[in-house]
Parts: C-alpha cells; structure tokens; sequence
C-alpha cells in the first residue's frame, strides 16, 4: 500500500525529484547469489539516458549508479540492494516560469490540487527522470529471470507514422535513435521530429515490448493477473494513456473463430498456429511471446505558447522553456523493457512460492 | 499479496467456481454508519444478471445476494461485510468434453499448466461468474463515493460495429440490450449478432465508462496512479485485451499542442477547454470526466468446430457445448462500472489518509 | 493492508458477527493438489468448540465447517478456499443489557468509540467466536506444513497457578479439559476453577506453543522476522497481553555467557546445548523448536457487578449475564496453535519464494 | 510483502549493512505540508548514536542523515523522503574471524543457512546499526502525531536488576547513560556493568515505552489491532524476545474482577480506575496511555570464549572482539519510541482513511 513501490515479491521502492540532489531505489526480494555488479544496471541505463540524440532532453545526465548494499563480493545476499544516482545537470532556474501557473497536461496542476504544495522544478516528482530508477531495477529483474527469457521493446510509430511490420527487423532497433525496426520508417521519423522542433511542439508514440521464453503457467488469478498487472505497469510509466495485449483493441472487431489461436501437438509441445492472446489465456501465461503496446501522448512542456491559469486563479499562457524531449516515447522503449522484466520476476518468485517450481 | 484481493483500503477478497456450490466476497475496509440493504447490491447484480436477451447466456441464475456480515439495523459497522451467492442453475454435465481437452483462447489450458489440476465446470474460477462478485462490491463502493459521482458505462462497439457519437444518448442506454447509447446502432448490432450465433461464432466489443463528479486530487503517483490501477481494473476482467484512458491510442498520433487541454478560469473554477486526458494527469484525478475504454475479444466458447489439442497430448478438435454469451463485453458493461466504482472508492480513503480530506 | 486478513502469500480473510447469521473465511494462496477435506478442518475446531466442558461457555455450537470453493474431488486447486460456518446458538437477548453500557475491559467501549456504531449481540466482530475461523485456516496451513511439522500447544499456568515443568507430559494434554501437559496441576485447577466461578468472577492463563521439525531458514529479515510476525500473530488473538519467544523475559536477567545457545556437531548436523533462543535467531528459524508462550488475561464479561459508565455518559454498573468462558485461556490453546501453523505456512512459502526450495 | 518495509499506510523501507558504504530509508505516505528539516531528524538519531557512553558500543558514527527527497522549503511535499546515513567507522577486519564461524546467539548462523552466503562484517543487514533508519522514520511520525501524543521511553530492567517503580522520574531519564527512570537504580547499574565488561560477558533488559495523548479508537481489529503491529514493532527489534501491553504476562495471575479497569464519568469524560489494558481493547486504544515493555537478550557478541562450530562443519570455538554494546537494551530505548510513534503515524492515517477523522 505504498504509492512509490512496485511489485509484490520481487519489489522496487523509489524516491527522489528531478532537480534534487539525487533519485534512489530500493530493490527488496531479490534471490540470493546471483551475479550482480553496478556494471550490469548501466548497461541499461545507459541505454536510457538522455541527450543521446537531438531528438531526446540535452539534459546532462551521467546517470551513474552505486550500489548501496545487499551485494557482497559480486553476489546478491537476498538483502534490500539500495541504489542511487546524483543528479548532475539540474538547472532550476529554468523553471521558473513554472512556478506560478500550470502546463496543460502536465501533472503540475494535480499535484498542486493533491498536496496543496509541489515542486515545480523540473516536474519534481512528477518528472520521466523517475523512470531512470525503474530501469535500475529492471535490469536486476532481467537477471533474476535468467537468459532463457529475453525482453525486447521497439518503437511501432511516432506520432501518425507506424511502422511497416512486413519489415520488421529487430536487428535495426539498435541502430537508428528511436528503437525503430523499420529502417526505413526510422529515417522518415528524423525528419519529421525535426519539423516537430522547429513548430515547438511535441508529439506521441506507440511502443511495442515482447517477452520470448516465459514458461507457461505465470499469472495469478483473478486479481494478479499477468496482463492487468503488465497494464498497471506500463500504464503507469508517465505519459502513457493506453496498453494493449495481443490482437489489443483489434480483438474486438474479431469473431470467436477468427480470434481462436489453434492448438497442435509439435512433437511432445502444444503449439498455436496464432498468438492473438498475446501469450496470456486467463492471466497466465502460455509460453508462447508475451507481446503488449502502449501509447504514449505528447510531451505536454512544449515551446509554443499555450492558453492556461496561474497558480492565484488568474488566466494567462505558458510556453515550456528547459530541455524536454520531443517524444517522450522514445525514451520509454527501455522503460517499457524494464517493467516487463520486473512484473515478470515478481510473477516468477510468485509461482515458485505457490506452485513449487 | 492475494490474487484473490482487489483494492487497498477499500478492498474485496473473492471466491468460488461457476459449478461450485456458491460464490461470495469479503468486502473490507468500509467506512462505518453508511447505509446498506441487499437490495442496494441487487440492483446492481440484476443489470448484470445472465439470461436477461437472447444475446447473453440463457442460464438462470436469480444471483440473490446474502449480506453475511458488517452491518447491523441498516447500517455498515466498519467490520468486513461477508457476501453470498448460491448457484442454482449448474449444469456441469454439459461441461464433460470439457474434462479432456483445451477451449483454443480459454484458460482451460493455462489452469492446467500452472496447477496440474482444474476445474473443468464451467471454466471453474476462471468463469465470468466471479464478476457477478465485483459488481456486488462496486455497489458497496458507489455508496461511499455518494450521489455527488456518477458512474456510468455504455458499450461502443461490437464485432466491427462503432456507435455514431453525435448520437450519444445516456437515456438509450438502458433502453436496449446491448446497454448502447446509439439506438440506431443497438438496432443493426441486434441483427448482426443474430448472424453470429447463427454462424456459430461470437464476436468482441468495446465498453465506455465515465466517472462524473470526481473531485480532483485522487490518484496516488508513482506506482498507485489512478489511471494505472484502473487500467489493472479493467485488463483484470475477463477477456479484456486493451485498455485505454482519454484519447489512449489515438493519443501517439496527435502534436503536443493538439493534445493539450488548454486551461481557463470559469469564474473561481478551474476549466478546460477539452479533455484528451481523459480527467487524469500525473495519474491524479483532475476533476474532468474520468474517461476510459476497454476491448473484450470474442467469446472463445464457440459452438464451431476448432483445432486444439487434449490433456493427453494428442491433436484433436473441440466444438463447445454449454450456454455462453455471444458477446461477453454485454455484460461486461456493469463489471466495468463496478471497477471503477471501486478504484475510485479506494482513492478516496487513500486520499483521505494521506491529505485529510 | 486489510484489517481483516492475516498473512501474506499463505493468508485468510475472516467475516462475521457472533451472532450474524454465519462466520466465514476465504484462505488464499495454497498451494495446488494437497489432499484437503472438510473433515480435515472440522477435527481442529472440534478441539476449540465451546460447551465441550463445565469450564468454558455453555453456548452450543456444532461449528460445522462447508467447504465452497476452491477443493475438486478432494485435492486443492489452488483457488482460494472459502468456509462458512453458520451461527446456531445465538442468544441475543442475553445481550440485551449491553446495549447501552460498556464491559470494563471489553472491546465494547472502543469499537463506539472507533466506529460510532457496534453490534453489542455477543460483543459482535471482537467476540472470540471470530477465532473459529483461525482454526480453520489453521488446519489448512497444517496440511501445507506436512506431517514432518508438528504443532503443540498446552496451557502452562491458569491464574496463579503454574504447571511443574518436571511433570511436562503432552500425552496428558488431551486427558484433561484444559491441555494442561500436568496431570495433577489439572486436578488442582479443576477446583480452582469451580471456586472462581463460585465466586462470579474468571482467570487469566499462560499458553505455550512448540513447533518441532521446523527447518532452518524460514523467516524475512528485518520487518518480516518469524518471531516478530509469531508475535503480532499471538497478541492478535482475543484477550492477550503478551508474548515471549523462547526464554523470553527471563532472558533479560541473563549474562551472555549464560544465554549463549552453543553449537556443536552431532555427526553431520549442527546441534545446540540449549534453546535460550526458542527457534529463532535475527528472525529466523534454526532449525530446534520454535517455542513461544503468551499470556491471557482473565475474561472481561463476568456475573460481578463492576463500574461503569452508560452509552449515555452516565455512571453505572455492569453485572454481565449470557454463557461466558470461566478462562478464555483454556480454549486459546488451539487458537494459539492454527496461528503458529498459519505464520510458519506463510513463511515456508516465502522462503520458497526467495530461495527456491 | 517486503521483509524490509514495515508500516502500512506511514510506511519506510530500509536498506544497508553494517560495514557497506551506507544505510538508508524511504519513508513513504507521510501528509504534505509538515515542517521537517534534517534537524529534527538528527535529535533523535543522536539518542540512539553509538560512543556516548563506556557502556555501549566505541564504535564513532556521526550518523549524520541527509533529506533526499520529499521537502521543499522545509515542507513536506508528499512525496517519499529519502534519507541517507554514510557508514564512517566500520572496522570489518575485525570481523576476519567471524567469517568462517558462527557467533551462538547470533544471526550469523541462521543468514548463513536462509541464504547460503552472509556479509560477516559486522552483522551485516542484522546488525542493530539498521535500527537508526527506524529512529529517523520515527521521528517523521512524531511529526505526524503532533505534540499532543508524547511518546517516551525507559530502561527498567539490566540483568536481573529491576527499578523501584516508586521511584520512577521521567526527568531523571535524561541525566544517566541508561535512560534509566530510577536515578539509584543508575548508579547500581554502572557499577554491575563495568563487573560484565570485565567478565567478557553482556547482559539483557527490560524497555518500557509509553505514549500518552493518544486518542481513542486509533487500531484496526481483527488483524491489524494496534496491540499486535506494536507487538510486531517491538519482537522486530534485534534481539528482542518478549513483549507485553498493560499488565502483560501479570495479567495472566489475577482475576476478572481485579483486572477489569473501572470505568466512571469525569465530567464529560469517560474515564478510568486503573489501566490494566495499557491502553488498548479490542485492538483498539482507549484514550488511556499505552504502556508495554519488551526484552532484551544479552549481548550474543562477548569476549568469552564460547562453543561454536565453523561453516564448514567442524567443532570449534569463538571470542568476538569489535566493539560491542554490554548490554543492546540500552540504545533500544530510542529504537522502541521510534516504533512505537511508526505504528501510531500508521494508524492514526488508518483511521482517518476508515472513519474520517
């Protein structure tokens, strides 16, 4: 019942604002005597990271993380793993303007409604610089799943442009700054991310993340359920007003016979001739690929200047000063990864807690 | 950490299978002195009551609701409110070639992977049946959010059938069965599932649901978000694959100053000029509409003929007998108002503990 | 965070007034395929029935237990498990008195206080009838243990009187109508029990409660500690006042060269000289047998007139009428017991969790 | 479900060894807009701090905290705080002998079989240095409880040498290393200590803690009773192995009619004869103050030389040098205000979510 905690077994804790000194986590539940170094969580970091292109935040930020405790000798000891990184490149005074009035859909306002009080730097709490710590955190979840299961996420469009699917290729998404599969669709995005720029605006994004190697038989009825618990997961990365699983939204356009993954025998293994479900049949898992989308919206801190109220009740404009990304969506693609990885640990320990193996 | 337990301080804990002998729920962390009767909860299980069109499943079952527990001369008392239903319209024999082999799309298959055993009766606790338990504690719910919020659900879309929203009329929808707020729709989906029965199949749909009146300042960032536990709400329920807040997917399309919901003072209240973000930001509750939809896939119980394999491992086909709905997301509308009913239930005491008010 | 849950992966939520209709529990997270009959239940609340000797309450309770979920053909499913037991032998109009006048030491003051509202029938939710269900649950947890755990709990003192440890024999516990493991300290409290009743008064009583075959490792650091978490379990139980593990307060008169419970190899197994720790070091178990004790005070509702005040705010007295246990105490031994099976069952299932076997 | 996360609704998660670089905490839930600096913190640590006195531990840790996160301006923001305490004194080469044996009495053992490997330095995550995290959190529920609930503490027992209650002087409590509330008994006590440390030896004892001004009706029945999460609270502070509230295992001795506290009207007021229940009913606080004690064992680290066995399975023997506290009740007297003041934070927040107010 704690607001700033994921997860049930294996579980994260995390603290910190934007522009305070500094963002930790903690990790709780982790098995003992896995491997595990600081050089493991960068990895993943690093892949976060902003201003690693002109199309993401020119924010600073080495992102370095320590850990605290609960590894000894390069071993987990099952106890809490604390981590945290200090900020670097926090320059409040560009928030200023913040201070007074509210962005349109920015959690400034809800925040200031909630607690009668906020920290207007940079987000403060509110800010995607949260996710760094969520990332942290998944990066240990990917090792207590082992490499039999591996978690990828890519971006499927920006803005009104989707991907072509026939030319998915999983091998491009490391090599163009969107986490892109279709090479093509990647260079068209440069340009019109640089058109976004020079209007002062924003815009939103799909993110496709899939999980291959999860056993069958992960999930838990009828209230943990693997994919309402991966919904809470990535519909509570910031930003993000929509998840689908499977066939998603298209499933309801389908009749029963259509939308029927057939079952065969492939040698000794039940196979499916589709995966519409996803690979969740009643919140459990199949085996087969875990496969959701999210959406995600607009950066709301945007140049152009926009219609809004002060903090006084006085109408006014805001335009965003600071360093925003121009598509927050592109960053949530390791974010997206992450939360995967730990809804998937948690439901990992789960499992061998009730069921023995 | 129960899988049965929804919620936090509101919360309700559910048990029993289709074919077992009842089905109950412990509803805890009610305020006391509210006034509650069974046939407050009635109400609310007869909108979702089986049976009541030819386009739901044809068994009888009355759901008449026992209060157990937790209230005393009319009103709650603060202790856990036990509830019971006893079935009565069981036919599990309809159920036997059930036992040997899996319903492509059903968690027959899921069941018997996570736990070596299950209840084949009328898919035992993954039925649909436990829902008839939600909507009794989103009934309890409605009582402590008050007159002053007014949730309210509506389906817009079944099979590939959209409703025309400039048709949108909240009196139609109690005035078909379909729960449509687009008469003209509800009389061409009449046909079109007639067809699909015919056919042997089923079909999916898309159910709305909005929460009016709710104050702002719900929503517990970053993990207990608003708009992230209601997603798990609604994935949660049976056969939803997709869920979507505000503008949800079509959100990734637009630029950010599309998407903004530009603020403006209407006398000493904060307004908006629209409401892509569906009445939550930062995951609190921005005092808007609460809009948000859900996808349900086709019925995966269907009288056709599939592939699928048996419990012994040899391929072979299932055509499933039994009463089913055509279109589960029928009667998912009540269970999707009482899931909302309950999450906001639930931040409004965790709103309460934490800010006072 | 439900008041009315106890446990975490193996856990129950309880339901129902004394004098409701019926008490209920729905036990979560057992595990699939153990054998589990309600005959397996009811020989554990047979021991706690009440009427079964002149010393307790003469209310008569068969305290049948149904199973209504989550048990096919006599093998767990791993659904939740739901129990109802109902009420007979309710005499509310004993009660009649205590409807506008509180019990000195009674919860009856503190639930008007809390909730504004109390069902006075019984002494309602905080009437030991509630424990009912502990057992029940309890018994369910015995099952998950296995035969290789073995539970025993036995009174060791009953007022001022105490057992001689010398004479410590449990096969005299079930020989007498107070699970005193001292045959002649029974016959001694046979008498003084019929004095105390004579008298209109009631007792206190210290329990004690041994898990043998425990194995080491079970317990969670450093706020889920097995003692910790066996003493919340122990003080939760109606009308105890203490809890003490192994040498307990004694211990704090000791030196640490005194206390110290040294180690030595018995062939391959490390073994103890003395068990000062009573099972458990930094929270977690080691292997010797967990032992505990805690103390009852005497029953609040007796045929002595004492002072009190009115619902009203008047000065008053209080003679309390209906069928009262002489020494609550006697039938908190098999209380005391489920609540140690229930905690270990939760832990095991932790441990399992974490560290894999 | 985190074994590092104590607290409900006021809730902290803690983290670090004895001998890492750093321990810390997140404390979550706590109301916005309350006054808190580093200050308020570091008062109370400093109670607890090691090196104060011949009679505890020589080992010098400033143990200065840093606020992370959570205050803006001196104000509590609502989001979770951060604090940071950085270890400066650990000396893990004197604990090069502990690594390859086991300490009887000590978790050393019982770490080692849970999970297979043990950060030997100090006692790792067991080591009583994690208690400052719970003396901050502490001290941000006083905050909570506001100066109308006081919450103090006491040594009244070391070794066999109990105070003279007649004598009790809570303004003497301050004036002696032992926070001893018999200014004799002190001088006694310093005397029987420097006998122990010349023995090699240690010694137990017995904390009261006390907190007066609670209100009634703060606890939430039937497992979350204000008794049992303080029984939780307290059997969870190292070495600790009893509890009791009130008359505690005293209450056990007495009859009905003496136990019960007589209650009559003080004006307007309910008041009481006695407090026998240490303030609680039901689970419930009476408005009463609520009194318990806990004990402390000895000391498990001592010069002495003791039978022990080595991690390899071999007979052997151990003398724990380091820098030991004579006797660990001492420093856990602020420990067991700090709980004492976590559960009343949580559940005043508790009741206020429940009940309103």
């Amino acid at each position: 019942m704690s607001a700033n905690t994921f997860g049930h077994l294996f579980r994260f804790t995390t603290f910190g604002e934007s522009h305070g000194p500094a963002i930790g986590c903690v990790v709780d539940g982790t098995p003992p005597r896995l491997p595990l170094s600081e050089a493991d969580i960068q990895a993943y970091l690093d892949k976060r990271r902003p201003g690693q292109s002109r199309f993401t935040t020119q924010r600073r930020e080495p992102d370095t993380v320590r850990i605290l405790s609960g590894v000894l000798d390069g071993l987990t000891t099952g106890a809490p793993i604390g981590l945290l990184i200090e900020n670097q490149d926090a320059r409040s005074k560009d928030y200023e303007t913040l201070k007074d009035r509210f962005r349109p859909g920015h959690a400034d306002y809800t925040y200031h409604r909630k607690y009668g009080i906020r920290d207007h730097r940079g987000g403060g709490r509110a800010s995607a610089r949260e996710t760094a710590m969520r990332v942290a955190a998944g990066a240990i979840a990917r090792i207590i799943l082992g490499d039999a299961i591996n978690i990828r996420g890519a971006l499927v469009q920006i803005g009104p442009h989707s991907i072509d699917r026939n030319r998915w290729d999983w091998s491009a998404v490391d090599a163009n700054p969107f986490w892109c599969p279709d090479a093509d669709a990647a260079e068209q995005w440069a340009d019109y991310l640089d058109d976004i720029r020079k209007s002062g605006s924003s815009t939103g994004a799909v993110i496709e993340v899939t999980a291959s190697g999860v056993p069958a038989g992960l999930g838990a009825p009828v209230y943990g359920k693997l994919d309402a618990e991966l919904a809470h997961a990535m519909m509570g990365i910031n930003a993000v007003k929509g998840v689908e699983i499977g066939a998603g939204f298209g499933d309801a356009a389908l009749e029963g016979g259509e939308n029927a993954d057939r079952m065969y025998m492939d040698g000794d293994t039940v196979a499916f001739r589709s995966n519409h479900a996803g690979g969740t049949l009643g919140g459990i898992s199949t085996g087969q690929d875990i496969v959701l989308r999210f959406a995600v919206k607009p950066t709301s801190s945007i140049a152009q200047s926009v219609e809004t109220v002060t903090v006084d009740g006085q109408d006014s404009e805001i335009a965003t000063k600071g360093r925003h990304d121009l598509c927050v969506g592109i960053r949530a693609v390791p974010v997206g990864e992450a939360m995967m990885a730990c809804v998937l640990a948690d439901h990992l320990l789960r499992h061998r807690a009730q069921c023995g193996s």
